[in-house]
């Protein structure tokens, strides 16, 4: 058979039924002619006719013209035969995503179909023996161990189902699931628990799809916003985390429940769950206190990856389902973050890459196939648009695209939901009732950058008053100045920028270039090659503004891109790809942790990265990107400069020569 | 120091402290004096005084004169060490059963006290991970796994502790407890799952010593008394196995707590259990439909050995405590069979031994080192005295010792609970109110070989009703005949052995009989070295008689004794060894099963085994030690002998010659 043939010569040619002609995954098409390449004439002859086994297959699912069951179609001559990808055994599945690898699918749970010997009083061996001598026989898995559970059910599948079984098998050693008959897909689950929203890809892991895909709210926002006023809770509430992981809990089992309903299956049909989230959630999720994250010297429970059953954590997939939990990198440094890594895979490039994940903290990893360096950096949620005076989340009626006239110095903006600029005619007829209701954590980046370009906030971040006199949305409030974006509407409140707005975002960026720098300067370089931004505010954000900023280093533009939600592919990948696991363990385990907390030279690197870069040739090549509006002359002598301003300077001019 | 230079001499002493003068475990003594033999002299000042951690351990502990803490003793010249036996690391376990072969300590789940390294914000390892090294850094175990719920405790532990915890790790690489500081003591239970009544041993896992034991009535008895019943009871009940699951789970539950309340401590301090128990009972306790066992082919859902997690069977022990299950041999020879062979080994002798487990089926195993077999024979309940008209369970009031007078045919006898016989003066006022209630199983057996003996009951099993005219006690019913043992109290009924009963017992012992012979010629011989009678009926019955009744092949009567409970003492074996279990579970490979049910020559035996032997030599041999009284002549001619008596009396004169 062609199916043997191609096996003998080491093409793994994908088979769920092995060899029986039911399940359809070993088609192949003959390529007809001569192949000088190959010495070989193949001439359709040379191929056994269209068996009764392919037209008893045939009328019952769709075959595309010219495909054959390489199980049942004999080899009579010289042949050359295509194997399509979906008929390859480890087959890649493609990513979306722009520059990504693509995933080689191998999922860690494979269904085996398998005739069992009937007993006989001659030989009286139990069912499991048995069902085991098949699957050895029939797919050479030995050393086989079995769930008790599979007990309960087996004898009654193999009686059912006339002693034909599919039998699931997780790791190529345990069995873990058998139902009488011929049965073809089986689906796992992967989920990123993040401590805002938590999101759920369904994967058929017979082709590797995503079938549906589904996010709710982190019901622990109840307990707070952000991770730290959690924890703070809990030292507060003793045995307050029983709570927090069964809140948890019970939304995964409602994302798994969404996810099933929505491609007409059970959430008992899923039989793989893997997960990623930071190291609370991660902690939380598998019932252990986080408090002990709460404060120096932030260790965690285990930094290994965690394999148990789903039940362990009360998820009521298949009752005989394992989870898949990545590994921690460090106390701030969480699973998610190793999600990236598995998504982005740094180690495989000589290129410097710098992957950047921003929410209440940074994590921030540094480095290419020699290196891996990686920390975690408390940025604060403004970020997020918390702790901003007009700040929100990004939802309809939020600011989230901000231009401003470096002349006039007066705004024009976009609000999610609306096409429309500020600017334009109909503007407020087409946002209507919903209105201007605030800033996201995008808008909040543009505005201040745009800003910085006007000249409007200087170096040093302070909103320049001078200006008030010239325009009018520059606004004192006694002591400090404010720039209006949106007046008020009737009975509400204006939308604005505060001093202490600029004050939170220049805290966080220069926190997260802090990391950065201490990352840099570890690994000795001035220069990163690429930088991939992982995470809602990676996706929404207009990098050159957080280049204008300074959040993140200098780097070739076309080089900074955003990865996506990469922590949730990176479960996605370990979820398809068993051999995943192993690699991103080891990876985790290769990875360099530095503590910002006691490192001295952070604190010189955030103190410096306080100020706002000024305008040198990276900036100028910045200029068109953004399609500055003419501007004022920018002193470089600035006050709020120090020593950082030189010291930047000084690591372009060697970065560009 | 002692232990370290002990242990280089491939002597391995005890310690669970790992020599910090805690634990006590590594005592030894010095043996002083001039040692010719090793060309040692060994003086007291060789080693070193007696330490500042001794006198605190002594201060605390007691500890015999002469003893040292081999971890705080300093090795300064020749020395001669005697490490007692309690002191070493695989000590033997002494076995109370005579012949029996002593356990090796050995358990699955041993402790461990390490010091942890603090974690480091320059290391932001997990605690697990540096708990991990200190457990390869002190004890040299390496690859260790961890189950989630320690991973709950371990935080709080370690800081508890200060950083020393003690371990649970089970079989050399799962940790499965942690507590903070030291702790000496671990427990495992042993439990035997019959038809009857549960049976469990507490075991202290360091010492190796049984500290409680307890017994319970299966609670499935309401199902039915017998083990058919019940799966008769399943088949007219669908689902009603799940009753019966947690009708034997609760009582396993009962009896751990009952131990554990004996000896003070709580169920969760017991980190290990083992369980035998029969085909059905084994199903029954794991959850597993019995109904396949109560047809042929009798096919078991697994005839592999079981380790899973306790709470996978609902019992209530440790949270992380394992379960094994030894495996079943067949569909009717059970994992209490493989306990009696792992207690009884047949398989480290050249001498051939007979093994028999009687309950409602008899269990039989037969072999030596070179070869094993075993069947299960359906002797019927007659041996439990069910099925018997005055048949009652071994309890007070209860005939289990007979003797009829060859002359006068007047019986004498004994009941549970009374020290005199029934012709001894007082005897009426010493039994009371309970009066004679019945016959149990071995005085049934009694009876019925002192009635052959005396002639009363003929080599076919017919009660002779000629002597009716010259003893009363032999009375007619119109059609048979029956024995008077106890006349009527007033309002009651009389004791007698009736005809049926007499068939009854042939029935079972012809069974055993086909059942034993069916092996032996299988095995290709006609006698055996040794045979060992297991279980409560072999405890009580006194093994002459079942040689006179010809249960039980011929063999020089010392070499027949009781095995007593071995299923349990196997399933303690199992416990306190984990070497057994690799090892039982290989034997069980290897045993070969012999299904009666398919063996044209077990009905053949049968037949033959239907008679009652007559005197040949063997049974002159048995004469004194039943104390026989004169007895009658007896033909040895009777009819009922048949083909094969001349067998047997064929094989004896072989045997003899």
């Amino acid at each position: 058979m062609v199916l043997q043939a191609a096996r003998s010569l080491g093409v793994d040619i994908d088979s769920v039924c092995g060899g029986r002609g039911i399940c359809g995954r070993c088609q192949v098409t003959q390529a007809v002619g001569e192949f000088a390449k190959h010495g070989v004439r193949s001439r359709p002859e040379n191929l056994s006719e269209f068996s009764a086994v392919e037209q008893e297959y045939c009328s019952t699912q769709p075959m595309d013209e010219g495909m054959r069951l390489s199980c049942s179609t004999q080899v009579l001559g010289d042949v050359v035969i295509d194997v399509p990808s979906a008929s390859q055994l480890h087959r890649q599945v493609v990513r979306k995503e722009a520059e990504a690898h693509d995933i080689q699918l191998n999922p860690v749970v494979r269904l085996h179909f398998v005739e069992v010997q009937q007993p006989d009083m001659h030989d009286p061996s139990g069912d499991l023996r048995r069902l085991e001598d098949a699957l050895e026989f029939e797919w050479r898995l030995t050393d086989l161990k079995c769930d008790v559970l599979v007990l309960h059910r087996l004898q009654q599948a193999l009686r059912e189902g006339d002693w034909k079984v599919t039998v699931a098998v997780h790791g190529g050693n345990q069995i873990i699931a058998v139902w009488p008959g011929f049965r073809e897909h089986t689906y796992g689950i992967a989920i990123d628990v993040g401590s805002t929203t938590i999101a759920a890809h369904l994967c058929n892991l017979s082709t590797g799809e995503v079938v549906a895909a589904s996010g709710i709210m982190n019901p622990q926002i109840r307990f707070g916003e952000d991770l730290m006023s959690r924890v703070s809770y809990l030292m507060m509430n003793p045995g307050g985390e029983k709570e927090m992981t069964q809140a948890v809990r019970v939304a995964i089992n409602q994302l798994a429940a969404d996810v099933a309903f929505q491609v007409g299956i059970d959430p008992t049909d899923i039989l793989e769950a893997t997960f990623v989230g930071n190291p609370i959630m991660h902690h939380l999720l598998l019932g252990i206190s986080p408090i002990e994250l709460g404060g120096a010297p932030f260790a965690l429970a285990s930094d290994h990856a965690i394999t148990i059953w789903a039940v362990e954590i009360d998820f009521a997939i298949h009752r005989n389902a394992r989870i898949y939990v990545l590994p921690c990198i460090a106390g701030h440094v969480g699973a998610d973050t190793a999600g990236v890594v598995l998504a982005e895979r740094p180690d495989l490039s000589d290129e410097i890459t710098l992957l950047v994940d921003v929410g209440t903290n940074a994590e921030i990893v540094l480095g290419n196939r020699k290196r891996l360096l990686a920390c975690s950096s408390p940025t604060g949620p403004a970020f997020e648009g918390a702790q901003i005076s007009c700040g929100q989340r990004a939802a309809p009626g939020a600011i989230e695209r901000v231009r401003i006239d470096a002349s006039t110095l007066e705004p024009r903006f976009k609000v999610i939901g609306c096409e429309l600029w500020s600017d334009d005619p109909g503007f407020v007829e087409a946002i209507g009732a919903t209105g201007v209701t605030g800033i996201c954590g995008s808008g909040i980046i543009e505005v201040l950058a745009e800003l910085y370009l006007a000249g409007v906030i200087r170096h040093d971040g302070v909103i320049n008053g001078e200006l008030a006199a010239r325009c009018a949305r520059i606004q004192s409030d006694g002591r400090t100045f404010a720039y209006e974006l949106w007046p008020a509407p009737e009975g509400g409140s204006a939308i604005r920028v505060t001093q202490n707005d600029v004050r939170a975002i220049q805290l966080g960026k220069a926190a997260l270039y802090a990391g950065v720098r201490l990352l840099m300067e570890r690994m000795g370089i001035d220069k990163v090659d690429k930088i991939r931004l992982a995470g809602a505010f990676g996706s929404h954000i207009d990098v050159k503004y957080a280049m204008v900023l300074g959040m993140i280093p200098d780097c070739a533009l076309e080089q900074v891109s955003s990865a996506g939600n990469a922590a949730g592919t990176g479960a996605r990948i370990a979820l398809l790809d068993q051999r995943a696991r192993p690699t991103i363990e080891s990876l985790v385990r290769r990875i360099e942790k530095i503590e910002t907390a006691v490192e001295p030279r952070f604190q010189e690197f955030f103190v410096e990265a306080m100020a706002i870069p000024h305008l040198t040739a990276p900036y100028e090549r910045l200029r068109e990107a953004v399609t500055l509006p003419e501007r004022q002359p920018v002193n470089t002598e600035s006050p709020g400069r120090g020593r950082r301003g030189a010291r930047r300077e000084a690591a372009r001019v060697q970065a560009a020569s």
